[in-house]
Formats: C-alpha cells, structure tokens, sequence
C-alpha cells in the first residue's frame, strides 16, 4: 500500500499528452494524488536505440489514428498525424519542472497538451510557451529566467538517471513500490496498485 | 455497424497469449463474434525491421512483469520471463489455422496459450504441439498431415499479405470497418467499434 504515486513523463510523448489532458479527472474520479515527474525520456531512448514511432512505418500510422479516437474521447478535436518529434523537448520539460512547483503548474500542462492535440503546437515552441503561459497568467521570459536561475536543467539530468536506474523506458510510466505501469492505457492500474493491489494480483 | 471483428494474430506473440485464452470469456460478456486469422507476423516485423522486444532491454523486462500481473489477473500461474521468441511460430501458425476449422480450435488455443504461460512450453514446439492436441484429443501426426495436405503454407502466405495490404505491424489486431485496434488492451474497443461506436467517436 502506498499514498504516492509518481507519474513520470517527459512532454515529447504522444499518449503522455492524454494522461496529462485528463489527469485531473483520474484524480477526481479515484482519489489518487499522483506525484509528477518530468524527464530526458529522449536522452534515455537514444541510449537505448529505440526509438518508438519511426515516420512511416505502420505501427506509427496506427498509434496517430488511435491517439486520434482516444483524444476524441476526452472531447478533444485532435488533428493528426501532429507535428512529431518536438525538437525542443528538454526545454518544454525544464518548464514542466517550474510549473509543477505552482499552482497553476498542472492546469498549464493540459493546456500544452491541448495545444498539441487539438493546434499542434509542439512543447516547448515558442508558440506552444507564449499560449500556455498566457493562459496562466504567467510570463514566457521571467519563467525561463527561473529555469536558469534554478538549475532546472541538473535537476532534469539527476531526475532522468534516476529514471533509467528505475528501468524506465517510455512515457508516461507511473511507480508505485518498485511496480512500473506504462502508458497512458495503465494510469489506472497503478492507482488500483496503490491501494493494495486488486484481488486479482494478490490471489 | 459490422458483425464481424477480424482478430489477427500470431502465435509466436506474447500478449497474444492472454487474447487467446480469454476470447470465450470476452465473447459470452459482449456477444461479439471473433473471426480468428492467424498470420505470420515474424515476417512482417522482419521486413519492418522491429521487434518489439529485444533481450535484456528495460521495455522488455517490464513486459514480462506486466504480462504476469495480466495472466494473475486471468486466474493462470505465470513463470515469467518465458521462452521467447518461439523458434516454431509458423509452423504453431498452421496448426492454429487448422484447428480453427475444427470445433475443438478455440479449445485448443486456449491450451496453448495456458501451456506457454504456465509451464513455458513454446507455441509450435513437440511438448506444445503434443500436449494441447491430446487434451482436445487430437493426434499430432494427423493434424501436421493435415497441415502439408491442404497447403497451409501457402494460405498463411496470402494471409499475411492481406495483413500486410491492411498494415498490420503486431498481434493481435482486430479489424473492423478498416478500423485497427492493436493489443490485448484493444480488444474491447473493438467490440464497442463493431457495435457502431460509442458516443464519444461518433460525437
């Protein structure tokens, strides 16, 4: 049994994009707290040589037609295939990190998740910033100071090695006790984990 | 609207194995209609060039603990990890065509799904082939005549082109309408498809 359950992620990642649209409905809906982590998924994926949706390939012709239903399904009007990899990643996660110290950190994620979704907008652009930020009610400039100012970029390299000592791989990856959950289709499951696993796991 | 799902799979797959053996559970809860199409997906991830697990790496040891929390789930005692990938997945992909005209097919499946995750007896291999026939009271001998004497082969060849035409990267797939669903944790998904979709695509 465990109260926390970090939800690790990194805002280059196609299905993250859902989980952090509807996060706060799983919380509603459950009563988990997830614990938000973001990290260089990309840095430990080059590492890895494997990269999960190569241009072209069917597997990736697939994954943009079933985020495409799943986005609708939470009432989105996605538009794919989405503007993919993001090349400024890092950066959008550096800011990730600064939000999620906020109050007004997870409402700006679904934002930028939304901006992707539904404008294409990729995390960490400057358009994908200026929007979400605004929305906030925050400044692009002043929080970009603070990722400097704050060494959020060590953070994120100290975060991501804990990351790959854990065995991740993908995003999002939820942990709870050891048990990794990957993908958006296994937030539940690590909430269902968290409270004491269900009968079937301890059978 | 459609009547049919098209669940393709191969045997050399491991989620696949959770499919199997609980397609009779999934069928009697929804009242959907599996149509079962084996192909030879080894091919098809080797023209591709992705397998989807390659030894030893963090995606695949979390794929073996995920897979034996699911086969908990469905009341089976897995050993994990298990043989993979097995070296007879064509030949268990003939064997799975044939049975699939007889009545006692799903049965059989079933038992081989059960036979590699409970005991890692690899899908095509003499103890698989030899066990899961004589439990639906089959004799090997007569079933891999079977298998020459209406040129399986050849079926499963023109099988897999029409899973490749339809880009068809993993197993299983279920088709409906053109509509691709791929995994384990598809195919319910499928059945809502079939069903003419929930309100949520249709909104």
């Amino acid at each position: 049994m465990s109260d926390t359950i970090d939800l690790w992620f990194s805002c280059g990642s196609t299905y993250t994009m859902l989980t952090l649209f509807r996060l706060d409905e799983v919380e509603e809906r459950t009563g988990a707290r997830f614990a938000l982590r973001p990290f260089y998924l990309a840095d430990i994926l080059t590492e890895l040589g494997s990269w999960p949706f190569p241009e072209g390939s069917p597997k990736t012709r697939y994954m943009w037609r079933d985020l495409e239903r799943r986005a609708i399904d939470l009432g989105l009007s996605p538009k794919v295939p989405l503007p993919y990899p993001a090349p400024k990643s890092a950066l959008a996660n550096q800011v990730a990190h600064i939000a999620l110290k906020r109050n007004w950190g997870r409402r700006y994620l679904a934002e930028m998740a939304r901006a992707w979704l539904e404008d294409g907008l990729m995390p960490g652009s400057d358009e994908s910033l200026s929007r979400c930020l605004s929305v906030v009610g925050q400044d692009v400039d002043a929080v970009l100071n603070e990722v400097e100012r704050l060494g959020i970029h060590e953070i994120l390299v100290s975060e991501t090695a804990e990351a790959r000592h854990a065995g991740l791989f993908g995003s999002p990856i939820c942990v709870v006790d050891s048990e990794l959950f990957w993908g958006d289709d296994r937030v539940d499951d690590a909430f269902v984990w968290a409270n004491g696993g269900s009968p079937r796991w301890n059978a």
